[in-house]
């Protein structure tokens, strides 16, 4: 039997604190602005993902996920798959010694360890996993910002999980999208106290998928271009400097205000696109009095293409922030754990937020249906724990 | 003891179908935008108003709304007293026969034939049928062209209650408002089949107010000034030539568009405004579902600042519409009467959409209160039915 070639990887989510909305070119995954993003922890919420090749795989390339078989025939992976090889073949041609891993078939194994059920853009860790293992794989010496360009093809937001801390994507202008790539910011160690609470909203449905919807944007919504061409370069700048500042209220300021816009641009989209629904209304609100409380900005929420409302703070805050959605919500999933734990559940804040926006709270209650307690974090990790064993097996 | 002078009108609501969002003059409420609307049947929706002057009044103005005495100090009201009186003087001082009725005491009675409760915006009504009263009883040779300058300077909207049918409201562009008048697109006669049905949403609790609102807009939303500059210019064209073609599929697109584009640029507000809630999303929706089984646009949602759903359509359609919603909300309150009484029940129809949107009729069912059934109409109407009697005494 050939050798069974293999390499792990965890890879983290992020979140976006300026969306990614609208592709200039849609095969290329190039976007129509540039966008930015915090890493999160992966001991919150990572993709662990193991590559493997060997010369006696079955001839087609596989890829288990959470113990589902995925089709990989689709153009993003396909890209994935075609860019590393392309790679790897180059080193082979230059160092006949090396064993020909651009030629065997791909087996690769992944697991998230958060529920798919939660709704989180799962995508973005799935992609970054799985190049930087493979990467790992083929021990290219790929840089994180190479790796990103790659990656990107797969899923746009994927670009960013190759880093940790605060990360950029650089919309880049060059047709082939070679300059479109993600940079770190500052890394997780700069400004290590940003935390994020997820109140993860039960979905009646699932909404449009953003592919489709961000199509549907930019033919459609006459209020988008003014988002692409002016208030997101702005708000880049913007919030750069605030990062490097470590100033909350404008990163939190910021960071609401692009979600808003973002979203206005999907209902300005014709069909409307709504993924903010009343008990994402009711984050907003509760965010809102947590703010007025503080008389400052120490709260900030952000939403994706769905109705789960990420609410980023300072670890200094966490008792008005945490501690006010644990007094809420402490019935519900998630505040178990070290992190849960630490939360102090501050009642007199929630008694406080329930005078001014008692409906608000009351709609939580009722509408989220876990927490997700998390905070900045490291960039893809190498791995010796294998999801697959000597014998090219999965190991569930 | 003096005589009681007196004169009667009813006035319109009007509901736009191009959004007035946004003033650059908060004080001569001049709009960033011109805007469109089209003037409800005073059967349906109407305020009768009743004013009246006489030298035995008390000295002070006096305004009675439905049994409730209303506070006439506040600009808006007075600047169109002042306005309306100096017209008047004018008059009399070309002609010292004329009793001097400029200098005299007012006292107006206001009746609305809608519940308050509904939460329509009853003051473009209000404020149109005040200045036509006032005017019928100073006799004044004034147009409606020169009472909308006026009626403006109560409420935005009023002025384009001052005519029937489809009426403009030209943004004009001169500092002290003159040229900021409304027009009429077309008479009611010339398309007289456009009907709508208003899904009353039980609001949890009142808004933002819309004066304040606006202004928050223009101050923060990026996305307005796009909005008010290419968005709403290009749309005010295509409106008017729909109508004058009577182009349903052109007039019902355009007016989902702008009125998606005005919650648009409300989100992108700092901090976010919202008006529509799960039920007005859950009417969008159910909208859409009557559009696609129909293969075009039959049926064309709006929003004005709350949750409730204008739904135009064309009478020849009344089945497909207004039966589908009759099917789904028929233990709604509004459907007995002639109007109501009129539209079949279309099972078939909520059949179909319950397949397809079957979550959002249900929200529907959960989340309206009423119905109101009406359709385009004529402007204001002098009538000799008195509100005071000839003592000067309210009639209740």
């Amino acid at each position: 039997m050939s050798e069974i070639h293999r390499a792990s990887t965890t890879a983290p989510v992020n979140i976006a604190v300026i969306k990614y909305w609208g592709k200039r070119d849609p095969k290329l995954n190039l976007p129509t602005n540039s966008s930015l993003s915090v890493t999160l922890s992966q001991s919150d919420l990572r993709t662990h993902t193991t590559a493997s090749c060997s010369a006696s795989y079955p001839p087609q390339d596989s890829l288990l996920l959470n113990g589902s078989s995925q089709d990989v025939s689709g153009a993003r992976t396909q890209a994935c798959f075609r860019e590393l090889r392309a790679l790897r073949k180059k080193m082979e041609d230059e160092d006949g010694s090396l064993p020909k891993l651009s030629s065997m078939p791909l087996k690769i194994v992944s697991e998230n360890n958060f529920p798919t059920a939660a709704g989180l853009a799962s995508s973005a860790a799935g992609f970054a996993a799985l190049v930087r293992a493979i990467a790992n794989l083929y021990e290219l010496p790929a840089s994180p910002t190479d790796l990103s360009r790659i990656a990107r093809q797969g899923s746009g937001s994927a670009c960013r999980s190759l880093f940790g801390g605060y990360v950029g994507w650089e919309q880049g202008s060059k047709e082939d999208g070679s300059d479109s790539v993600a940079f770190q910011v500052a890394p997780a160690e700069h400004w290590p106290g940003m935390r994020a609470i997820i109140l993860v909203v039960s979905a009646a449905k699932k909404g449009v998928s953003s592919t489709t919807g961000m199509q549907t944007t930019v033919a459609t919504s006459s209020l988008f271009p003014a988002r692409a061409s002016e208030t997101v370069p702005r708000r880049m700048k913007e919030m750069q400097k605030a990062i490097q500042e470590k100033d909350f209220e404008t990163f939190g300021k910021v960071t609401m205000m692009d979600s808003n816009s973002f979203h206005a641009t999907c209902l300005d989209t014709y069909p409307p696109i709504f993924y903010l629904n009343d008990v994402s209304r009711a984050a907003i609100k509760t965010v809102e009095s947590i703010n007025t409380a503080a008389g400052k900005i120490i709260a900030a929420y952000t939403f994706d293409a769905g109705p789960n409302a990420v609410v980023y703070y300072l670890e200094e805050n966490e008792k008005e922030v945490a501690g006010l959605f644990k007094a809420a919500l402490e019935d519900k999933d998630g505040w178990s754990g070290k992190r849960g734990d630490a939360v102090q559940v501050n009642a007199v804040a929630l008694e406080k937020a329930n005078t001014v926006a008692g409906v608000a709270v009351g709609m939580l209650k009722e509408g989220v249906s876990r927490v997700i307690l998390t905070g900045v974090g490291e960039g893809p990790v190498r791995t010796e724990e294998s999801l697959i064993d000597e014998k090219g097996e999965p190991i569930s």
